[in-house]
């Protein structure tokens, strides 16, 4: 398979990032560490698609503005969002005039945006890049099952996709970049499909893409678990989750305490009615942008695996009886010292 | 800016290609540089849905026999499509177990994913990466507009999405991978919104963006038209393509003959009925690995710009009367003595 994770020796600085949520992100446990948020979820515009971009643009600015960057500064900008045609970006990002190359990871797109990030600023493709992801409820649950005033009823296994934005910035320490966290290796991630044709339940049909992922990283290549402060899926929620766990199991990986998932971590589920937790672009992408990077700010970290998992399913292809893929993208952060 | 243009000083060679097409492709005036068609469009699958992901399938099944490669020997793939969330890549790539980066360009895909092969090649990431991409006008007529059962009055504006796939493999020479072809710079698009609304005239949507990516290449950089044997955009067609060069005229740039366009190459708009020309991400993508690659193997060509426009825009972006914003991302190919 040639070679596996990436190693970048230049180790590539976050050296900004913003995160912007909704009104329940916001009444969740992590209700802290996010820069902006807005009890009515619109965002000043008319609808939920439009204020989904607006997350996107929202969350750009912030992350430029406290890094005293102008849009110019930014090279290439990497963006992909859960609606189709992935226009929560492009509407989104289109006035900052900075090239820009979509993506579609469905909820891995964080993930999929920082490890381009990182390989192109790393190698000295681009000087500076930025990674931007986003996801909205309102947006999403009417595209891909049913809209919000049906009232329909979701079951246990349902994940609640989260109404959040976040913007990265990636940058080189030696080109005068500063920031608490530098990228300093990624996996990317292989379609794992086993067969899952339940819409209503994606923790499980991302749950063996994650597994794939954090075994060719721990058991195929040997790195250990007891280097790192934290070891995060995002976003599998609680089944998915303890799928997966059960699967690193069966192929004798125990990860422990320190192995969580951002869809567990954005909301209290109980209180808060999210059933088995968080997904969408958006919800690792807060978390990281938000708890993750405080913690590196803080010293509370200093080594964190974010795995970025996403269903590469849609509507249709449900509809006609095929099973729901998956894929997880590894990426390692690293303290900056 | 900083940089714009990135050279690739190693110049990554596409080592293998191939092109798969439909019945009105292979009808077409380019029939004979295609490597496989069906004429039922349906590739022996039950849907058009997953008969466009067969088609990826395939065209990367082919372009790995044609170079004697298996799918261990590709570190990366970079894929994407129309569909709603990209379903035709990733159920067309799930089998291949290739780590996979799923993209969003729209029609535009094949050059961003040629781009990001080619970054990452260059600089050693991947020691060899994959391009695909496809439409179906059958799945994307029935997504974006109508069900063709509908026969539904197509204006003269409207393009044709092309029912084509195409895969690209690249790998550098001096890791023993020989090829016709090195993509020696590209040129990553800025998303431009002219206000255009109308969803039938997406050349009119799309135009403005080649416009910008070819006055930054030609006319801010001073790179000269008479160094290539071909310039041709992906997919304007004949109406968008007249806009475009007398958007080019208007700011002193004429590209003259050499200057044409996928989705006009493609078709012969006349006695096919495709009215302004064809479209979508199979376009360029089989105009490119059939017909130009086959004019580099054959000597007629030297230097060739592709310049891969996209339509940034979803069915409900247009329902919600947003303009439609483009982009166009420029690859530079040169032959390989």
């Amino acid at each position: 398979m040639g070679k596996k994770t990436l190693r970048f020796e230049n180790a590539p600085v976050i050296f900004s990032s913003a995160s912007v949520v909704g009104k329940k992100e916001k009444e969740g446990p992590l209700s802290d560490y996010f820069d902006m948020h807005d009890p009515s979820d619109k965002f000043g515009l008319k609808t939920f698609e439009q204020a989904e971009s607006e997350m996107q643009r929202t969350a750009l600015n912030l992350a430029l503005s406290k890094a005293k960057a102008r849009p110019e500064d930014i090279e290439a900008v990497f963006a992909g969002d859960l609606m189709n045609q992935c226009t929560g970006s492009s509407y989104g990002l289109a006035s900052f005039g900075i090239p820009y190359f979509g993506l579609y990871g469905a909820c891995s797109t964080a993930a999929e945006g920082l490890m381009l990030s990182a390989m192109t600023v790393d190698r000295g493709v681009f000087l500076t890049a930025a990674a931007v992801s986003s996801s909205h409820n309102s947006s999403a649950e009417r595209q891909f099952r049913f809209p919000l005033e049906y009232g329909s009823q979701r079951p246990p296994t349902a994940q609640w996709t989260a109404t959040a934005a976040a913007a990265f910035l990636i940058g080189r320490k030696e080109d005068g970049r500063k920031g608490c966290a530098a990228i300093t290796e990624a996996l990317p991630g292989r379609i794992v499909d086993k067969g899952i044709t339940d819409a209503n339940n994606m923790g499980a049909a991302m749950a063996p893409a994650a597994a794939d992922t954090l075994l060719r990283y721990f058991i195929d290549e040997g790195h250990l678990p007891s280097d790192f402060d934290l070891i995060v899926t995002g976003d599998l929620g609680h089944e998915g989750h303890s799928i997966c766990k059960e699967l690193l199991s069966s192929e004798g990986l125990e990860l422990g305490d320190i192995f969580s998932d951002c869809g567990i971590m954005l909301y209290d589920a109980k209180k808060q009615d999210t059933h088995s937790g968080g997904s969408g672009c958006g919800c690792s992408a807060s978390v990281t942008a938000g708890y993750i990077m405080k913690g590196f700010a803080d010293g509370k970290f200093k080594n964190v695996l974010l795995i970025g998992t996403g269903a590469l399913m849609s509507p249709s292809s449900v509809q006609q009886g095929l099973s729901i893929a998956g894929i997880g993208h590894l990426v390692h952060l690293t303290s900056v010292s």
